[in-house]
């Protein structure tokens, strides 16, 4: 089966409402930059690649009705959209990232005719979503040679066709080595609170035909321990140039746990996701959303007594020394991540 | 609030029933070995202090229908509700001794006419509960010692009032902590799958005035982190001989993401808690449950496809490397375990 995240159809955006999985596969059209923020918010739309491109469409409803002919003008409600959909989450860098893009594309076209700037934003916002079909065919690639026939891995939240436009970063990697014939076990973290693993990860993979066996999160040690664990692999929202790793909150447990049991922790996430101009993970932004993820499940039962404090950080930071490599759409970068990160995503494109 | 956990009222055990909180404070009446075996199973009942006066009720109430007059006769059929008892969940030590400290009760009286015997039973029953509400009270005092003024101490599961008769062992160091005048806050870790920390710790920790934060379980090592926690104290329901300790899954979690940050760890249980007939955590059976516990929340909302496979161990082991000491009705053992368990256990009591 394929899975297609996010789509320009008809003039709109069409999105998976991932907040209805696995009970029902359902799409939402938007052709609103409010509705697009909204569905950010609500997570409707998540995982740090698929931002980038949501991020970028979301840019171009902001500014397709803009029915002005100056550069200036335009400039000014460009500005406007992107700060509006910027403000829609703080940590996964890729939707900065889209913004940057589109905004990019509006600058350098900016002497034609604002139809035609508003043709190269979008246009701009189709190739990312293309660059990110191939990127993570290759990052797929490149991590799948770490996956020995009959591996068992460990991930967390999604970073698989959901979290991507179609395809995935740490579920890639395990697509990639299925595609080689390699016959993998993925164990998913159920991923409290918003339950991304059992809800999104367990319902893609099994789609996929890839065996899954969910875990609550609280497992993965004696899964470690027992020896029934080859591999952790997880995504990433932001990636600083020390290494250090911004993702979903638990995954800085799971790359403790698998140190301690001598456990290799990969994280996989394409060249959009490191923020270069961030030394060290110190600097990334945790976006802390309302306690009422944690005091209930998905908002239907309440599992604390009313009132009940709650903290409810939505990432955590994985420092660089408990990551044995990061496995990208340039190839698997190693420590020493300040120079080998640098080197790699600053080297010219082989053409 | 005084919460009484357990009780012998109208020839019946009175139970709070612990699946309907923090909704609602329920009781059963049980006066059937069958019920009382039953609630264990779907703990209704739990927390392995607890479970050793609900296990001595059981054989009681196994029992005290029997009409006979002869030892031999009363001695089959107490070995057969012993058994009964012991089927019910296999990992918490205080049930099977619960159920020998009755079964030793009536062997000790087998001289005497078969209601005596019965009365004998009872009586130790009821003797164990008095015993856990002391040794819970001494316990705290002990562990309280190790909490300055506003300690902030992270938990995981139910290990208070819920999990004992009235007060419990590693929230009955906070409440010590507490009556000796110092401000404690309390972290509880949900607990995944059966949510014991969100239900039942944070229900009675606000019910007893302690200021307590819930976190989902795949945050606490941001908090550590972040510096949020001074201490780590939990349950047990199994100590082996050197010191390694089963408790509520995610408990192994916990001291390795504590050893990682140099944070103490500490296991809080009585006497009963430890099994002297095993060397190492190795020999501890682990309950496996069932799947649905995992793939459902309360068994009202499915969080996974339906069909999707699961692992649900309700227990992990704690190697006694990662335990700084066991605090106990005896005082704190701390490492060498293997001499101080062994030290502290067998010494005669103090009169």
């Amino acid at each position: 089966m394929h899975i297609r995240t996010i789509d320009w159809k008809n003039n709109k955006v069409r999105l998976i409402d991932q907040t209805k999985l696995p009970q029902r596969l359902a799409y939402i059209n938007i052709n609103k930059a409010g509705d697009l923020c909204r569905a950010i918010k609500m997570m409707q739309v998540r995982g740090a690649p698929v931002l980038g491109a949501a991020a970028a469409f979301g840019v171009y409803l902001g500014v397709k009705d803009y029915h002005g002919n100056s550069w200036r003008g335009f400039e000014r409600k460009l500005k406007l959209a992107g700060k509006y959909i910027a403000a829609s989450r703080p940590t996964a860098r890729n939707l900065f990232w889209g913004i940057e893009r589109v905004c990019h594309a509006a600058k350098i076209n900016k002497d034609r005719p604002v139809f035609m700037i508003k043709r190269a934003i979008l246009d701009e916002a189709k190739m990312i979503i293309e660059e990110d079909k191939a990127s993570c065919r290759l990052l797929g690639f490149y991590g799948a040679g770490l996956l020995k026939n009959k591996a068992k891995v460990l991930t967390i939240c999604n970073a698989g066709c959901l979290a991507t436009i179609d395809y995935g970063t740490a579920l890639g990697v395990i697509y990639a080595a299925k595609d080689q014939g390699k016959k993998i076990k993925v164990f998913s973290s159920e991923t409290r609170p918003l339950l991304q693993g059992s809800r999104l990860s367990v319902w893609e993979l099994c789609k996929k035909g890839v065996e899954v066996v969910m875990i609550a999160d609280n497992t993965a040690s004696k899964l470690m321990c027992d020896g029934e664990i080859d591999l952790v692999i997880t995504g990433a929202d932001r990636i600083a140039l020390n290494g250090d790793c911004a993702n979903k909150i638990g995954t800085l447990n799971l790359a403790i746990l698998a140190k301690y049991h001598n456990i290799p922790f990969y994280i996989a996430a394409p060249k959009s996701t490191f923020d270069l101009s961030i030394k060290s993970g110190r600097e990334i932004k945790i976006e802390m959303r309302r306690v009422g993820e944690v005091t209930s499940i998905l908002s239907q039962i309440n599992t604390a007594p009313a009132g009940s404090k709650a903290l409810n950080p939505a990432f955590d930071v994985t420092p660089h020394q408990l990551i044995r490599g990061i496995i990208t759409d340039r190839g698997i970068i190693k420590p020493p991540f300040l120079k080998n990160i640098r080197d790699t995503l600053l080297r010219k494109e082989c053409v």
